[in-house]
């Protein structure tokens, strides 16, 4: 989806788009239809399109949310008057999101382990690449740019393992209130009714559990472990414009960005639009959260529709700095020769705690300390998160 | 614009759109092309389109903004080889933003307006129509439905006071750096370059001042007049939710929505999707407020990025906001009977403060204090802020 | 601590105060002492009382942290110059930071187990309690007050959890620039270096961790997770301070509070404190989130700094509310009466969906659909999480 | 006051303490009670001391604020009954935290004229050290540091204006529910109720506005106009950390932090310190807007409780930043042989645009466009902020 508002937009493709959303409600509404009837012949899909966007967007507000206007429109076109029967507004909107955000996951969990694979490569190819440590601005002491990829390469790690530990993603069925009163109604107890959310819910592909109208774990969960990444790719992105500074130049972007009017200018344009999604990420989960402190009642009153806009531009931001981290690890340019010139600028403050500790601090390359061992540790790891990576 | 995923957001039409933001960068390379060959007759505008957006936001990621390949394409229609000379991308963004966002707010101050004649009608209409103060959800003391509309009143005109007191918008004319390096080449001298300055300004009907690229203060200043607003629909929201529950019933929507399968249900849509505005905003505001912070050197790598979204997002939002509260008040049902009634069931409660005054405590109506005179106050200050509101 | 601005801070007792976090870099500065030197019989835990809170405090701002002030007092009046040798502060507030976030940690499991044990006793006793199901404000279908205390019960399952899937809390011990140079330089050896960073962690009872000064998932785990607790109670207080309202009046506190000047009111002060909790605890994990995106280099020149406050104010609020969401749901009174009384003058509504489904729709009691079996579900989910609460 | 954890602390003194938190609500309380009494002797300032703290803070849950408590303890060591009467517990926290913001803000008001006169002095005297400009890390073209300091300067006019536009702050007094019932029944009609609030904010030095309990712009404004300096001065601390990098060294604070471990390190300390603030400010404003947005009925249920600690600690902090900042602006070193020397390094780079706009492009002295006429309108402007400042 072409944004001009959010270079790089177009990495995400059609995940989260407003047509996805249709076509997933669509989807949510084809499987409870074919879990209530299960020789139903009825395909809803094809009956509604992107060109009907506009006009179902114009409805929603009349009632807060776009289903009404969709189940309407499905069974006008469908002649099928049980379209929708025994679910609630929220049951559609709530799986539509979650069908949505999955596809988000998976495409970052793509791009992770690319990230993964470049990471692994830079820790072990620069496990003796010697540089100086940064700490407030200033040189400390020596350690590795092996080093440094390697706690880039953890803190991927920690954020997948996270990721991994959600809980699978369940689909929504609770009736008007969450009791399941109308499928229950409808499916003669609520045994049979149970069973047909759970028919539905493996329709889609999804998990069961029980409704979560005002519950709302299931999705903060979710955004957090994406502002988790969102966090290491900022950092990251921090490092490599750092850096990539002229001054220090000790690393550099495969694909610098140009300028609208300076000739020859390279620009760590990965790493910049990596740093911004750092600095967005953790609004949007905040607004999911004060979002989910408020959802009163059996279903709230602006704190549900508080949700779908802040998890759509999260996850599609996500999924946009997933790719991007991907290319910028991929390409990264370490330029190991001013690695070695700074440290030999600096060998005298780089080596003066371990004068300091007695030693002999002559080469800063004999005060590396367990760094190799570090390596090591976050690459096994690693090996640990990503099964095949090797 | 149709999105699914913030019902109501047509109300917004084409404002700040991607198609308005490129109509907006075009306008301004139109301006300064005027400003630096004031006979020219070329007419940019008309040379790019909406179809031209999916390229443009493809190529956007490249340099990490799209004004590279917008001049290209300019350049390359137009055939005008001095399109562009003397600007740099953040000048173009920057100034297409302040368009898109003078649009935003001329639209939000005409509903602002319609809110403040329904708030006129209301606290004037319902000066004696009394009803219980609530406290920590409890029973207080009496006051009336007047004085509740006079303190949105009140409200109203802080907060646009504050966006009146706004500074007003300029446009951002500096080249690569903010030193007018490049006008100054182009055009002979800096006081030349100045004088472009201003009347590339001026063509765009926009504030002269000194370039801002980072110092975003401007933007800042803006965002956050627009949260005011923000804050005040969502406490009207808030409180027009809270007394249409059945239970209370002493407000309701002019048109209330409807359920997807509750029938007869109203629901307060307006108020729910005015909640769900004040529960969002904020954030945006924060994550301009963290980018500002963070806008080092003479242009920032990352922090200006991160604005882009998070205006648009917001002042699209306010947009919508603006008039989904006009039509809530000008729709506003006053139930003055159940308040009436609720007085005389409350009664005992209401008066138990005047009772521990050594007052009468018998008659609610007779504990009103200065409530007349507040919302006279509040009248005459509206009177102040909208001049021909009468 | 007393705390005016934050009613209910005593509850934290001494849990994350200067004092305690004074004491605890004593006690990591004493673990590292003994792990470097295991026959050692100096004790530094007396040598520093609050009593240098001021001086410390005082002296922190020359270096941006309190930790050399401190090894400087230690030295002097233990008179071992070996104090700290081998650590940079980073590792010493880090691991202070640690140790207050586990006493933190364990009261609140504590005090959520007793919410558990309460909500299981709430869902259970009010399986039958029929009451209105309440969707955007208004009455929808029946539920029972059995099924709310279950989704509520489902929540703390959820956010209980997140928590214990949460990394094992570790030391932070690297040394300057997270090498562990200056350790293995005085240990003779890397092995050595490491056997004693293990030595150090578990003398304090922590997990052994590579080294995470910019790496900070561990903290935003964890701060995520007590956000998920107050995302629960903040939705638990609306709920009953809604439903306290005198004109619903299905709950209430079991001891309310009162007014400064109105006599009889009874406030939900619990609820609304817990409200407060839910509104501010977003902010604050937003905040570490951003430091964790801004950590470059080896330690983050401002973004380290900015975790301390945050991660303060959010364990003290946590513990706090904990007791208090605690204290309200045990304590709090269900008024079944009212909630039948409510049934009966709402049955029209509240069985109109039924009707339109063809069935009967003359008994609200009869249209509770799986609310049984989700109660049901909600107390098994309980009984795993929680192992011995019956 | 000593905080370990915001390191800097004791800059803010006694600012919105505990102590003067509870000293202010005293004088509120005096205040009306002189206002309500005129010719009272009664003198409760010094009746409530420090020592009070705890006791006051314990009780201050039951309520949910510490107003009860406290009128209890005056009338008790006063013997005067009529202490309070005709206030709300809002009514005096309310004007209690206005008194302490004011006294926050007088002092941010001294430390932002010793920064204007800094950076005046700043401005003036490098209107000719030129230095590499930098955009998105890169070099770009020339600027000069005056250039650089008087867009510091820029942004501190226009926070200083955004400040001084705020309204005066005024006393909050309106009784149970904002109709001042109360004082119009102790003081015989509503006129004398009105002129004893006038009276009373007058004898605060505070200014006169209708009850504003719900209507919180008051606080949203002047917290805005707070995190408008933070912006700017976690800017200046970012430009100040980035040009103090060893490879670039072209600013230095005049005092650097030391090290732990690490002898002879000077870590910019200050400009960590202000970075810090940038990245907590936004989350306390937004924290204060969203309860802004929830500030329903006549006293919200748990918003208003949300504001006192974001509040306290958004205005300490910004007291602590504005010393801090006026420290580092005037110790500030400048190596103007450093810039020097880089602009020969850059100088290929940054005269690149001058050729390709057909200039020499051989002096990057001789491409400084505007610069200097920038510099002397951001004189200007300040000279008309800051009047006496020459």
């Amino acid at each position: 989806m072409a944004d001009l508002f959010w270079p790089g937009s177009e990495r995400a493709h059609d995940i989260f788009t407003n047509e996805a959303f249709l076509a997933a409600m669509v989807n949510v509404e084809q499987a409870w239809l074919e879990a209530s009837d299960p020789g139903t012949e009825v395909c809803l899909v094809d009956l509604v399109t992107g060109d009907d966007l506009a006009s179902l967007a114009a409805d929603a507000e009349a009632d807060g949310n776009p289903v009404s206007g969709l189940v309407a429109l499905l069974r006008r076109r469908s002649g099928v008057k049980g379209v929708h029967r025994g679910l609630t507004s929220q049951d559609v909107v709530d799986t539509a999101l979650v069908l949505c955000l999955r596809r988000a996951l998976d495409r970052i969990t793509f791009d992770v382990e690319r990230q993964a694979r470049a990471l692994v490569r830079l820790a072990a190819h620069h496990r003796t690449s010697v540089m100086p440590a940064r700490t407030l601005t200033q040189w400390a002491v020596p350690t590795t740019f092996g080093l440094k990829a390697a706690t880039w390469l953890q803190g991927l790690s920690a954020a997948t393992g996270r990721l991994n530990q959600c809980r699978p993603l369940p689909a929504q069925i609770g009736g008007a209130a969450g009791t399941l009163a109308a499928p229950a109604e409808l499916a003669g107890g609520t045994e049979a009714a149970l069973s047909r959310a759970t028919d539905a819910a493996q329709r889609l592909g999804l998990a069961v559990a029980p409704p979560w109208h005002t519950e709302r774990s299931i999705l903060t969960e979710h955004a957090d472990a994406l502002v988790a990444f969102a966090d290491l790719w900022g950092r990251i992105g921090g490092d490599v414009a750092l850096l990539s500074r002229p001054e220090i130049g000790e690393l550099r972007e495969g694909a610098g960005g140009s300028s609208s009017t300076m000739p020859g200018k390279a620009n760590p344009v990965l790493s910049v639009l990596l740093r911004r999604h750092g600095l967005t990420a953790p609004g949007h989960a905040a607004t999911l959260h004060v979002a989910a402190a408020a959802s009163v009642d059996e279903r709230p009153d602006g704190a549900w529709h508080t949700e779908w806009d802040a998890l759509r531009s999260l996850a599609r931001h996500s999924v946009v700095a997933a790719s991007q981290a991907a290319d910028l690890l991929e390409g990264l340019v370490v330029n190991t020769d001013r690695m070695a010139e700074r440290v030999v600028v600096a060998a005298s403050t780089l080596t003066a705690e371990q004068r300091s500790m007695g030693g002999a601090g002559d080469d800063a390359s004999n005060y590396l300390g367990a760094a190799d061992q570090l390596i090591t540790a976050a690459l096994e790891r690693a090996a640990l998160v990503w099964r095949d990576l090797a």
